[in-house]
């Protein structure tokens, strides 16, 4: 997503990496992990925004869900951009105004805000837009480049 | 550690990877990652031997060790290492006989099968022998690779 210019932020891409259930759990590792550094090498973006652990019913899915999140952000890392972690209550607190909103509530302001024809789909892509649109939308604290180059316009 | 030649297995090298608790979880699974690739390149290894997912009490710890082990399998798989995962209780068996015996029953027969002065050390790295001893002794199921190079040595 872009967000660099002025007016409504830009949704250049989204998806999802699938990998088979049947395969080994390195393998898919793997491919998650090179679909990761694609993406990246392709659009060049400078900040990772993720959701927080889900933290599952199941833990084995959770768990199973950590080492997929840790060679992400592993991909992320390794090229050098700024990672952002985003609990699921602040995602929907950022993109709707309300931290137990509705999934149904995520969708329809992701394709508001976005000016989209219709939901971004598969739904786990639309998770992925709804987390990048809460680095765009929520409020931050200035961070140490953007006061130094503050200063320097201040000059 | 070798277990290719006849006799004991011998143990290379034993230790751990530390990283700070207080640096992001993105950069220390980079180093953890680093780590392991470096340790692959010198030794050239063949088999990746890893205790299964450890369900700690603390879910957060579990998850968090769920990234490292991700990282740790992804470079593993990338140098082409045949990964084994072996729970807890069947390291404890391997190695003692029990799959209910102590730490400190397993240390003991780590430090005699290797025939080593003392026990490895910090306990971490010894739990990492044991894991790698387990392959050794396991009783295994024949490879597809064994089972060719045994007919070959047939002929």
């Amino acid at each position: 997503m872009r967000g660099d210019r002025p007016g409504t932020p830009t949704l250049v891409e989204c998806g999802v990496i699938r990998t088979r259930a049947r395969e080994p759990l390195a393998c898919r590792l793997a491919e998650i992990y090179d679909g990761v550094q694609q993406i990246i090498a392709e659009h060049r973006p400078t900040v990772l925004s993720i959701e927080d652990v889900f933290y599952s019913r199941n833990v084995r899915t959770t768990v199973v869900l950590g080492h997929a999140r840790g060679v992400i952000m592993l991909a992320a890392q390794q090229s050098g951009l700024a990672i952002h972690e985003y609990p699921p209550a602040a995602i929907k607190k950022a993109v709707v105004g309300n931290g137990a909103a509705t999934k149904e509530q995520v969708q329809f302001m992701v394709t508001r805000l976005l000016r989209l024809k219709s939901v971004p789909s598969p739904a786990d892509a639309s998770d992925g837009v709804a987390a990048a649109l809460t680095f765009l939308l929520a409020p931050r604290l200035p961070t140490i480049a953007s006061l130094s180059s503050r200063s320097q316009v201040g000059r």
